[in-house]
């Protein structure tokens, strides 16, 4: 069942990018609600070189963050500097992010995937999930809004993502839409969800996208990742797949340590939900994974299998590490037509 | 136009009451961005209190909030003890939160309630009054959440909350019940949001009470005000009335430094909008004030004309000191059929 909302959902100005923020790419993973400064400011800013078409005359960033920060003097207030600054023109872009060091240990110590409200164990994790989630979200927007993208928070939770069974039963995408037609970037996230049939549970930020890419079809989606948390995700599934997946600056073909380790530059997803590698041309490779209905409860196997569902809508996925030159390019849309030798990343696309 | 989700929106559990915390009655009003955390904390346990139906087995408050506070060692994580905790019976609140002195400055210095998203200035005051208000309502979610009160933030930008010339034209009233139904606390606040005339508005937290009020049906309404807010407010329309209104513990007739000034302790409604002081008995007083169309851009017309519509839908409001005794027993919905003489505060109820 889709929310009635639904019906109009559609922006009217097209978007360009969908951007997931691995949660591990802009956190320590290790260290608890810990925000890896440098690389979100990196990615703010090239986020924001990603979206301007035009640049203002005065040349700097004016900031939209006017609210005080523990331990900076003042605030990046530069109010008077908008008076007389023409309107800025800038493609349409939406930013979901994951958790990463935020909200996991709130929800999976108490269980939130799995329901049950009536546990005060549930409830008490599922408020205490939510307050971590945003604590990142409410960082993300101000770091993207130091850099002068006009970005606003929007929970799924409050905007009304409600699941059944895990997977989507509605989700008001039109206040989406409608914050894009007004020229705001929103900021979705990973969040915890009422769920129909069982009280409540984790929607994935990779679900999210998904979601967002299926009915506001954006021009490509670019999955920003970060060597340390992929190779935990490989670690996690070697033993299950007689291929090896490995994000670093893309998919590998084996554990990047191991000799002969390939970068899967461009990976083709067919119709039937099978895979194969365009680029480079390999031997004896053999692809186990298909499309197959996908899981919430997230890992590994529920962002190969978003990403493909992506790809299979026909709208180009990039793969690609955080905060490097290979993902300012990526988020520049210039890869369309042609991925050149030295990018450094895994293209995601649809058979053609 | 009232959202399709409207026709969906009654939650099946009654809601007790629903609770303005007045921003400056949980900021310190002339401190940029700066929350009076004693006062919130305390408001925060009376709400708790005011909740609870039945007191958990081993007696101690068992914080949700399990995040990192910026200069608090550890996390007020108590995880562990909610294994064997049997499910608590709550009555059903909701509360929604003005902006103090947090969101003000961003709204006012780039006009957001004038509207203008082509304006870069208004755009980035758009972002800027979020952030800032977001800053607040995690804050107070937190506080409530660490008294054991299932918090969730709600923000209306976020929830659908539309306006057309400022009055509101939808909103997504049905996830608030929702959440209500799963047990939650929603808290709201006021909020930047769209408007369909002018791009951009700032959406009171008054007008947010009385449009949920009049689609939820609380039992009552309070609103938790402070001396010193109403102290500004009094001084601001001193001139306008020839019946001086003034908020300490409630509305007096004049103000309360002049000799002879009195609290109105009961204010009676009329189907008109007339309204008329039931008690105390006075003389030679004359009330001018009627239940006009509301003004969504605030100030003391739009808070005492909104308690006003709220009481028309024959829903009990008392206005009353934060946290004080007399909040507290307004909150517990002891006042709903006498009065007692030692209660400061101002009840507005619809003539009966």
């Amino acid at each position: 069942m889709e929310d009635e909302n639904q019906r109009q959902l559609h922006p009217t100005k097209s978007i360009r990018c969908i951007v997931k923020l691995g949660g591990s790419a802009i956190t320590f993973k290790n260290e608890f609600e810990t925000i890896n400064k440098e690389k979100l400011e990196t990615v703010s800013q090239q986020l924001r070189q990603a979206m301007m078409v035009s640049t203002n005359s005065c040349g700097k960033v004016l900031g939209m963050d006017w609210s005080n920060r523990p331990g900076v003097v003042g605030t990046s207030c530069v109010v008077d500097d908008f008076f007389y600054l023409p309107a800025l023109d800038f493609t349409h872009f939406i930013v979901v992010h994951g958790g990463g060091s935020f909200a996991h240990f709130q929800a999976s110590k108490s269980g939130v995937h799995k329901g049950g409200l009536n546990q005060p164990l549930v409830k008490a994790g599922f408020v205490a999930t939510r307050i971590s989630v945003m604590s990142l979200n409410q960082d993300i927007v101000r770091s993207l809004a130091r850099e002068g993208v006009p970005s606003v928070g929007m929970a799924p939770f409050a905007c009304g993502w409600v699941t059944c069974e895990k997977n989507i039963a509605s989700a008001n995408v039109s206040m989406v839409a409608k914050a894009i037609d007004s020229g705001f970037v929103p900021v979705l996230h990973g969040d915890a969800v009422l769920d129909a049939a069982q009280d409540c549970t984790v929607l994935s930020g990779d679900v999210v996208i998904r979601h967002l890419a299926e009915h506001l079809k954006p021009e490509f989606v670019v999955f920003l990742v970060s060597i340390m948390f992929f190779q935990s995700c490989f670690f996690t599934s070697r033993a299950l797949r007689s291929i090896t997946w490995r994000y670093v600056s893309g998919v590998f073909d084996r554990p990047p340590t191991e000799p002969n380790a390939v970068l899967l530059r461009e990976i083709e997803v067919h119709e039937d939900g099978s895979w194969s590698v365009l680029k480079p041309k390999l031997e004896n490779l053999q692809v186990e994974m298909t499309v197959a209905a996908h899981d919430t409860t997230g890992g590994m196997e529920t962002k190969i299998s978003e990403a493909a569902m992506i790809a299979k809508l026909g709208i180009d996925v990039y793969i690609v590490e955080a905060a490097t030159s290979h993902s300012l390019r990526a988020l520049s849309g210039e890869l369309k037509d042609n991925i050149p030798e030295d990018w450094l990343g895994t293209v995601i696309r649809f058979q053609r």
